[in-house]
């Protein structure tokens, strides 16, 4: 299957009465050759348009691990919601990783910024690849709604607040599983944004769901839902979710965060709720 | 952990309420150390006998595909049904595996047979190992009722199937997913057969679902379920499903085949119709 936008198919299997579906394309923005999958509802060819959740994945993941892990499409089927998952980062030969191959910085860590820094502002444009590219290509090939919902994980949940606050005519509703909310003030996004983004640390706050809240969120009302397991190893350590929870009740934002006893950063602990993201999302779409 | 049996917990997720885990332990039949997964259902530790579900998975198969991409963890933490997950065959660097390095023989195809030929003879027992050493040492670490249900995957559909038609004492009920019926007679089944078991074919029936539905159906009574989709691209190369259920139509055998337009032999397929089969199961248990 070619098309205006250059996309092809690679892979496509029935699920649920549905389509879970690969397609590859070439990017102008990360200037590289991507791979996205999507799941389409069975209520699909119907004369409407679907609604649509972007799912932003976490560090190492690409687009396949929801798809295989997090038990969507069940759910997706039954509310018949589409579900676009992006992949972290370019990828390529000609793309820069990281020199000691760090898993939390380069290839599958894109942090969806616009690096400005050599050697990564070549290609690292992640944040403009997933607010604009690739929702055009989205609504150039498939019949769906002009908004979107939109969700994610760990590194992910961060890209879904940075770009649902920044971007609030575009989105229904946002909501995260574990998200890095203070990428500023953490070392998982220290790391990553003094090399994409350069020491001057006025330029992290446009990509700092805290920050953002800090600034927007008196004024905005976008519908916004967190889930924390509170047995992941890396809630305190990266300071998940609580920082922006702090700012949302100080300012009355209509933020609901639910902290869930037992649960690790796993895809099991995605699995267990995206249930409830998914009819949360519904109720706005 | 350790314990009578050599038991040692590798991971340890809280999923939908319960637990998803996986294990080694050191297997006598199989003269290596094994790794298994298990679901336990939220309902665990209360004073009742879990009912099991034993899933055997397909080739190129290790413990852990049906955990990350089946989705069952949900209804069976709703059942209260826990699932054995073992591996395909044994592993190991003394573990002979096939010398081209094929997917359909050796390491991940174990064909859940007791190997009589070299250099088989020495690690491929997995007949033994799921009917008699893996139950046991389940028996003995965990708190479950005796008889169990039986699954399992196209190489794993014809494991859970000939296990079940040669132990009814020990199965509530058997079910597949695409399962190879009549290896005698695939090419799957007599590459792997003639390897592991030798060229004399009177050897074989004694794993064959066919010969064993043929000799032993009308005198059974298993309820059985399988599911089969008709753009699986294995379905007529391998002879899956349908010679079984023409057997089991001539014999009166209260089995139920059901196919499935445009699903594939991918794992979505399986997620699509694993409800059902855990509420087959649930019927019995």
């Amino acid at each position: 299957m070619a098309s205006v936008t250059g996309l092809a198919e690679l892979s496509s299997s029935k699920c649920f009465g549905g389509w879970q579906k690969r397609f590859s394309h070439p990017s102008n923005v990360l200037n590289c050759d991507m791979q996205f999958s999507v799941y389409i509802p069975p209520v699909a060819g119907k004369d409407i348009k679907l609604p649509i959740l972007y799912w932003l994945s976490g560090l190492t993941c690409n687009d396949e691990n929801f798809v295989l892990k997090a038990g969507a499409q069940k759910v997706a089927a039954e509310l018949g919601i589409m579900i676009v998952i992006p992949d972290t980062s370019p990828r390529g030969e000609d793309v820069p990783d990281a020199e000691d191959g760090a898993y939390d910085l380069g290839v599958g860590a894109g942090f969806y910024v616009n690096a400005t820094q050599a050697p990564w502002d070549t290609h690292y444009h992640m944040y403009d690849y997933i607010v604009s590219e690739l929702p055009e290509l989205i609504q150039k090939e498939f019949r769906v709604k002009s908004k979107a919902a939109i969700s994610g994980h760990s590194m992910g949940g961060h890209g879904a607040l940075i770009i649902a606050l920044s971007n609030v005519k575009h989105f229904t509703s946002v909501s995260a599983f574990a998200p890095i909310v203070s990428p500023s003030d953490c070392q998982w996004g220290q790391k990553a944004f003094s090399q994409y983004l350069g020491n001057d640390q006025s330029e992290w706050g446009q990509y700092d769901s805290c920050a953002l809240m800090r600034q927007q969120g008196q004024f905005l009302q976008l519908p916004m839902l967190v889930d924390q397991g509170l047995d992941d190893n890396f809630f305190h350590p990266q300071k998940l979710s609580k920082p922006l929870e702090e700012i949302a009740t100080e300012l009355n934002y209509p933020a609901e965060f639910r902290y869930h006893a037992g649960y690790d950063h796993s895809y099991f602990f995605i699995a267990s709720f995206i249930e409830d993201h998914l009819r949360f999302h519904a109720k706005y779409l």
